[in-house]
């Protein structure tokens, strides 16, 4: 029950600092994209598909949330696109005060999209809002099929559910169309996209399109 | 630093309870493992996969951890081997209090080994002891090579890491030494286990002997 009540507090208090990012991001145009899912979802691999796409016509940063190492800002900075690396040191989700604490750095006017990618985890993240305008959860097909029902807060709060090592599916017997079916049982109203290697080439158009159709709403 | 200060009073209390339980355990003689890994590593498949082979000497009682659905207790139980899911509605850990309820309803008396899954998290578990007298982390090829060093505290606190999936190493540019490297780079005492499927038959040979080995030094 204390842990629960504690839990409340924190929440406020982060739901505040949100608040305070969001109307920031706004105030400046800002496009921000909150990418959560388990370790080796494949949330930067992603990235490093879509960023070169994107960055075409969009300015973008990238903060990447790990409990430990550089290594995936490292590997965003080798697409071209500047990226900033906070490490948690055992939390096991970035919060809204951390983005703060980066945002306070950057020169914002020089930024269209700003993309954060979470600490690997399909339970912590999910109860914190950090002022993003869109939330992507990624799912592996190794996984398993019934992670979505194992895992609805996640399924819940998001707008989009990113299917991802589609050409794994096969290997782990896993049906990408009873993964789809609790995906909808859980949320009627989350997008699915599916990203698979074909050929050795990763095809991530439909989250491209994806994010192209929302930043366009959003700017419209 | 509020935070880190509530964390460290709900530790302490943790702490306190697991003390109880593992005294409780020793009492009766009962070996208690605890299993974490991310969602979809591949816990409850290498517990469907051990069970039947170590159900021949042992009797075995598993309590299941997950935010919802009973799935993985049923699949526990069409094994033959008698299993109870705990729900934990939101929290991404086990607690050593939810186990203390869970093995206050059984006879201790009629259990030799009782397994804990934990719920799918690479981060929070690691935190909570719950009594146990052996810990496997669960990590699977595809989260990739990294992992290890993205998350040190599962490397550190545990004794034994578990590699699964390792037949699916090569479709997703893992190197399994690589893997094993770093995993030792963190935590130099790790045992590590290899899981992989060939022939489309689980080796699990290698965990059954490591865990018949630490049982038998317990009870010797």
């Amino acid at each position: 029950m204390a842990e629960i009540e504690m839990g409340q507090n924190l929440k406020t208090l982060n739901d505040a600092v949100a608040k305070q990012n969001r109307s920031g991001f706004q105030e400046h145009h800002i496009f921000v994209l909150n990418i959560m899912g388990s370790p080796g979802s494949g949330k930067t691999t992603l990235l490093e598909n879509i960023l070169p796409v994107l960055a075409e016509n969009l300015r973008i940063f990238v903060i990447e949330g790990d409990l430990a190492t550089q290594n995936d800002a490292e590997r965003i900075r080798k697409t071209g696109v500047n990226a900033v690396q906070i490490n948690t040191n055992g939390a096991c989700h970035l919060d809204a005060r951390m983005i703060q604490t980066e945002i306070n750095r950057l020169d914002l006017n020089t930024i269209d999209l700003l993309i954060i990618e979470n600490v690997g985890n399909l339970v912590c993240p999910i109860s914190y809002d950090l002022g993003e305008d869109l939330r992507l959860v990624i799912l592996s097909t190794p996984e398993g099929e019934d992670k979505p029902l194992k895992y609805p807060s996640a399924m819940l709060h998001t707008d989009a559910v990113v299917l991802t090592k589609t050409d794994l599916a096969q290997y782990v017997d896993v049906k990408i169309d009873t993964m789809k079916t609790y995906i909808h049982q859980v949320n009627p109203k989350a997008r699915i996209l599916e990203v698979g290697k074909s050929d050795g080439v990763f095809s991530v158009n439909e989250v491209i399109s994806y994010l192209v159709e929302k930043i366009a709403a959003r700017k419209g």
